[in-house]
């Protein structure tokens, strides 16, 4: 192998793919980053298996070849050389660098224990702006289950249907369902994707309305990207994930208009004292015009009022405010609607108009 | 106690004092922030025995008066709420404060408890511009011990005398001396600070050639500074201190001037290679108007070349580069000089004129 490209688009390359790398594995090719040099082309994959992320780029290829290298190392390096034109040569079990008047060497680790891309053919897809996808990964992800105990809960389900992409996140004491129009599909289905995978994919997904095919097959993700190429493998499909839809209440009794960034403010005031003594009690009372928020602990209580247009019955609950925060915080409509069943059933939190995004949250209960 | 004050003005008040409060201690007074109201003035003070903060702001003091409550907590609330007009009122053992149409209380400690203040009477002092005294703590502090095994060596030695301000630091195996012309001093004297509290207090000088008066009495340090005075307790005097002067070295066979840049660029490359084996050993050879940089780990081999001027004998030498990297790092001359006795003898890095800073490095010695 042998080759020579532009440092900066070497360096960006091998930032994106190092993504996907394994940290701390016991089996320390997946540490690793594989170069293949062909066509005047030269490709980069990382994969810790669950997610791999493959990158191409110019390079003026000499001989063809393939080099398996440490990759967060490979990564630091190049970073750091940027500027320059890199010439690459493989020496048997080494790989050489020249940059202007300095050279380094790596040692090579074996290319065939390196595992086999997997290729998709003819498989089922769903076509969505990016921006659209981006923003359904992040505001469902708020409610995914942050422990392993039911490791199907690190999973967000992506259900096509109807013409709407939906995600949905549940971690036992909260829901969120987001639903984006889609543009296009071959089918209707309904798979479940690791949320860190699905996080770590959309930030390399540009911020535009360019349209994005994601496509499965085989128990995989694959989302093609111009030169990049993102793939991860399937948590389940949705027959393996909970039933959401029979968890969602239908009946309210208190329905509640409110300015998201002043309940957002007054929330996070209030989580500063119901954290002191780490139980995160948030009260709320709705009564005519007014939602008073009280939090209390032994450092000092809070009390806030908010202006509220109000239908229903008036109500006294309590919430674990940081499960209200993480989903206020992502929402980004001016106004929010809650609705409330009573002080014991879950409430959601809607947009005053449309079905954009639900997000469901137990109450406390006292005992 | 009953005063009203600007939120914004007491948010960035409470989040420098805060600053010097205690962190996780077994004394809670020391983690919390004590507000005086008088004569319109509102002044806080966070202390954690070692480094004290005091600031005072404007206030609308109705009725004079002292409250102690948790600084870290109260810094968390008044920064979420900046934006408004707060009332204060102390009842009893609480504090209440209201902010529009919103209250919060907080429960007080004994005021009696906080530590009284040191005042200085009649002081030395030394004056020099900020920035110049912030250059000399920034460029010295690389050189202080990070572990505890000799104290005194977790402070900075501030020597004055001869019209300069000297800072001096060493952990071992490099020392650092910067020095910085004086304004004006009441005496000579030199003494140790805590580079922790130092560091903590050229943070909060201003960016400019602003005249600051450093005072120093029964065992304090103090800088005052408009509304805000930071005060330090000494670590030791100059004669508790490493004898430095017999320490850097007079005699040199070797000295090179070579591109900071260049040099700290190959160095930070050579880095990653030598940090593998966690032994951070590089190699110099310097030969004619060559320095070559040399770094060896099993995971690859690094060459670098570096264009020099050189005066006296070729020479082999290795350092942990790690040591080099810190000094090179703060240093912003364009160029600099490395002058070598021997492959087992200190170098220092000076600049190619004057005698602003000197870094000494003890060399690795082979086996």
């Amino acid at each position: 192998m042998k080759f020579s490209c532009q440092g900066l688009e070497l360096a960006d390359a091998v930032l994106k793919v190092v993504k996907a790398a394994a940290v701390r594995t016991t089996n320390p090719i997946l540490e690793c980053v594989k170069m293949v040099a062909e066509d005047d082309r030269l490709t980069l994959t990382c994969t810790d298996l669950e997610l791999t992320i493959t990158k191409s780029i110019n390079a003026d290829v000499k001989v063809s070849g393939v080099a398996v290298i440490p990759a967060k190392f490979f990564a630091d390096f190049v970073s750091k050389i940027s500027g320059e034109q890199l010439e690459f040569n493989l020496h048997g079990k080494t790989l050489d660098v020249v940059y202007g008047d300095n050279s380094a060497f790596f040692q090579c680790q074996d290319a065939t224990e390196f595992p086999e891309p997997k290729t998709l053919e003819q498989p089922e897809y769903v076509e969505i702006a990016s921006e659209a996808f981006k923003d359904l990964v992040t505001k469902s992800s708020v409610a995914v289950a942050q422990d392993d105990s039911r490791p199907m809960l690190r999973g967000i389900l992506l259900e096509v249907s109807s013409g709407q992409l939906r995600g949905v996140a549940l971690d036992g004491v909260r829901l969120a369902l987001v639903q984006k129009s889609t543009l296009s599909q071959s089918a209707e289905f309904g798979l479940v994707v690791s949320a860190r995978c699905l996080l770590e994919i959309v930030r390399l997904l540009p911020d535009n309305d360019e349209t994005i095919r994601i496509c499965t097959q085989k128990n995989h993700l694959q989302i093609n990207l111009g030169n990049t190429q993102l793939m991860t493998r399937l948590m389940g499909m949705q027959s393996d994930y909970v039933s959401y839809r029979q968890i969602l209440p239908k009946d309210f009794t208190t329905t509640i208009n409110v300015n998201r960034k002043h309940i957002l403010d007054a929330m996070e005031r209030a989580g500063l004292f119901s954290r002191v003594d780490r139980n995160f009690v948030v009260k709320f009372d709705i009564t005519g015009r007014e939602m008073v928020i009280n939090s209390e602990s032994e450092l000092g209580n809070l009390t806030e009022h908010l202006q509220i247009t109000h239908n229903g019955a008036d109500l006294a609950i309590e919430f674990n405010g940081k499960l209200y925060n993480d989903a206020l915080r992502v929402i980004t409509d001016e106004f929010v609607q809650i609705r409330f069943g009573s002080a014991v059933h879950p409430c959601v939190i809607v947009p005053q108009e449309g079905d954009d995004y639900l997000y469901l949250i137990l109450p406390m209960h006292k005992i």
